[in-house]
């Protein structure tokens, strides 16, 4: 039995979870970075100009904590697992942002994969991450997002194993969803996107390949959080990988007919 | 025999037009908004949040006044004509905006509607304000956009008079442009948006209307100079309407297959 939104939102509030994925089917998921306003028309330029790994479908403004995306929520609560980010580095891991919010923070609010994993499964092409139970798989490439600003550094992708024979039902599926990453940015060999090891993912965990399995690659709702790496803003307030905001906004918006 | 884009921004240097719309057909036309970046981030929301008449085709960081747009060109005096508005009043119209120009102000680059003229031309459909040597007609309507920070006002849409018989051809073939205003915002009656007189155009020049045409409603990329009036930030630099930027870039890539 399912949870809501709201529930799923409540219940990460009280709880940590290993991932939201697979929470409240048909909802979509969303990535946050926070940064204060002196950093935000950078971020939001950076965005705009890489939207395949940083698809913006919300922006609260500074002081805003809630939103048509979490009614009566609070973005500072809301998710399982945040990062706070001190000039790039990783300070904290609190469960609860609050104490690192301020009335001059804006929250960008980023499209997720998770959005067409719901999809995929209705096609009956199964997750092994979600089969294995474990947060999915993650990578930094050799592919560099467009700087804008202060903001620059490399795509981050995610990886799922799909069957060899529904790889091309995966790619038509996903494409139907542009807004939330859309179609995979590659199938296949790793190394072409300079990742050394699948077994050692930058973020999240590493997924077992089964047998007739082909690694596929989205664009990855993490990017940001590897441009902050990068780049050093003073402070940014990220979710933790895999652990992100569940919204009441419902996946068939972002779907093209 | 017609120019190519530099050619345009060339000519637009030296000379005044009334129009760019049918010159260097098959390159994008851009509106200008640009703003103190005090002013910038809320206005890149204020975009993002109204994709349909605010889409964002490139942005110029402050001090930057050339980009893969215009290559070689200067963003300052390659357009036909220019408005300056100083707290959302209207204080000049030069033909050259250096002297208002400074390192600290950002240019937004707009999709413009007359992206998708070439194709509707290319079907047959003519437009009559090509056709009478016309500024095309567009007009403020009650249709809010969504605020940003300090940013809001109506939607403002261009209205081109389309032959009875082919306006579902011309739904159809704008609507493949979804990143330049795409599909119209509505078909027929001026009155449903708020307009009391077609021939009196909020901005650009009444058209005549020929026998056996409807008019059609397009979301347009003046609508952040309403936004402006209606805003007021300290200094804003705008095209003047229907004197676009000519840009390298082709229609086509803004095409949805």
């Amino acid at each position: 039995m399912s949870m809501t939104p709201a529930e799923v939102r409540e219940y990460a509030r009280q709880h940590d979870m290993i991932t939201t994925a697979g929470h409240a089917p048909g909802f979509m998921q969303a990535n946050l970075l926070a940064v204060p306003q002196e950093y935000a028309f950078d971020f939001l330029l950076f965005a705009q100009r890489n939207p395949k790994p940083c698809p913006i479908v919300g922006v609260l403004e500074a002081g805003q904590y809630s939103s048509e995306l979490l009614p009566g929520g609070d973005i500072r609560t809301d998710i399982p697992g945040y990062r706070v980010f001190e000039n790039g580095e990783l300070v904290a891991e609190p469960a609860d942002a609050r104490e690192y919010y301020n009335d001059d923070i804006v929250s960008f609010l980023i499209g997720c994969s998770f959005t067409f994993e719901t999809a995929l499964q209705d096609a009956g092409i199964k997750l092994p991450h979600i089969e294995q139970g474990k947060n999915v798989a993650m990578y930094k490439t050799n592919r560099a997002c467009k700087p804008a600003g202060v903001f620059s550094g490399p795509m981050v992708v995610s990886m799922r194993p799909i069957p060899e024979d529904r790889v091309v039902d995966a790619v038509r599926i996903a494409s139907r969803y542009p807004s939330v990453h859309g179609a995979p940015v590659h199938i296949g060999d790793p190394a072409s996107l300079g990742i050394a090891d699948l077994s050692m993912p930058d973020f999240g965990e590493a997924v077992d390949i089964p047998d007739n399995h082909v690694p596929v690659f989205w664009a990855c709702g993490v990017t940001p959080q590897a441009a902050v790496m990068d780049s050093k803003p003073g402070l940014a307030i990220t979710h933790a990988p895999g652990k992100m905001l569940v919204t009441d906004i419902k996946d068939s918006e972002y779907l093209i007919p």
